[in-house]
């Protein structure tokens, strides 16, 4: 027996994707929920030896979407130098199993922001930027450690995006069987995947007390 | 207060990647691993519009990352006119809380290669390769769902691309912080992701009993 599996379609290319001023509230929502859930995005972009696919951490504050690395990335200088990006968010949420093959698909929420970037010259914009990165990572956290120093801060480049051309897509839901399949017997549903998160694990060296971000980490999601 | 969070540095570009043939083999290992953990990667690629980072269905059979889709898929058909691609997968295993905001880092596993696309042409190896896919999302579902039919298949695109040039990149453990730092009053360590899974959700329609990879499925990561 042979079987054809036919997964998500690719999210749309450049032609098919919207100006965001076309896009319904709930669209924007919806891409803003996207970007928020997501610790790391993947940036395509083009130089001389061709094509390259990066993970970079992302964070959202109003409208764009940011990012930030050292001044020597080649990533972000290459980004500077030709900003033409396109930006890459994808939560998988389930499998799911269709009664053929072909019909075999998955659910997503996915997000592809296509631009320029533009670098955050503003001292102040900077801090407010790395401060938001922060507070995405451990709320309250920001006042406790040991603040950038003027150094490390001249030492990184924030990038930020505007997602005025994007694509947002998502399938939930079960399966969408041909007519003629519907007497085939064979169990059909989802299998869902769970963006979890487990107990956190304390450096050997610490000795400070555990702060309610860290206490519950591993709850938010049990 | 300020912080700086540096988070991993990008994975190397093009220049810092080296050719299969020079990796270790538990570098292979650990390559083959990251894409059998994955049910998506990133593709990066060019064409007359820019850049595009599509996510899309993955998986491995021996040293080849395969990919499909439909025939119409702007994607492939890019990808075998002009196949220069990077595919990224990256697993995000944890954050890394430190003392001082700038060494605040991700724990993570990740491969990018680098390469051509071909196409699978021989419709033996098309059926190979798409149980394989069959076999990855559900082992032994294969012998029971409704086949693909020459019609299905003769829609389905398969392409195949080998490992020649990738990067695999990892990190692990807790924080690192600044010799000056550890005197820095505040919790550090690890919060941890738990990539989960779900109780499965049968479809509505379903009237056929649940097969062991269903109720396997949850229990597996719970």
């Amino acid at each position: 027996m042979t079987n054809s599996v036919n997964l998500p379609t690719p999210p749309s290319l450049r032609t098919r994707v919207r100006r965001v001023a076309e896009l319904a509230s709930y669209e924007q929502a919806t891409l803003h929920a996207i970007i928020d859930d997501a610790y790391l995005c993947h940036i395509a972009f083009g130089d001389e030896h061709g094509s390259h696919c990066i993970p970079t951490a992302c964070w959202r504050i109003d409208g764009h979407l940011y990012i930030h690395g050292s001044n020597g990335s080649r990533m972000l200088r290459q980004l500077l130098k030709d900003g033409d990006a396109c930006v890459t968010i994808t939560h998988l949420d389930a499998l799911v199993l269709a009664r053929s093959a072909f019909n075999h698909t998955m659910n997503y929420r996915s997000a592809m922001i296509y631009g320029q970037f533009e670098k955050v010259d503003d001292m102040a914009q900077q801090h407010v930027a790395m401060e938001a990165l922060m507070d995405k990572l451990a709320p309250g956290r920001q006042a406790h450690v040991r603040a950038g120093s003027a150094k490390e801060y001249a030492a990184t480049t924030v990038l930020r995006i505007a997602p005025l051309e994007c694509a947002v897509k998502q399938r939930k839901g079960g399966p969408l069987d041909d007519a003629g399949d519907m007497a085939h017997a064979v169990w059909t549903g989802e299998l869902p995947f769970v963006h979890g998160r487990g107990p956190a694990v304390a450096d050997l060296l610490c000795t400070s007390e555990t702060p309610a971000y860290v206490k519950d980490w591993a709850r938010e999601y049990a």
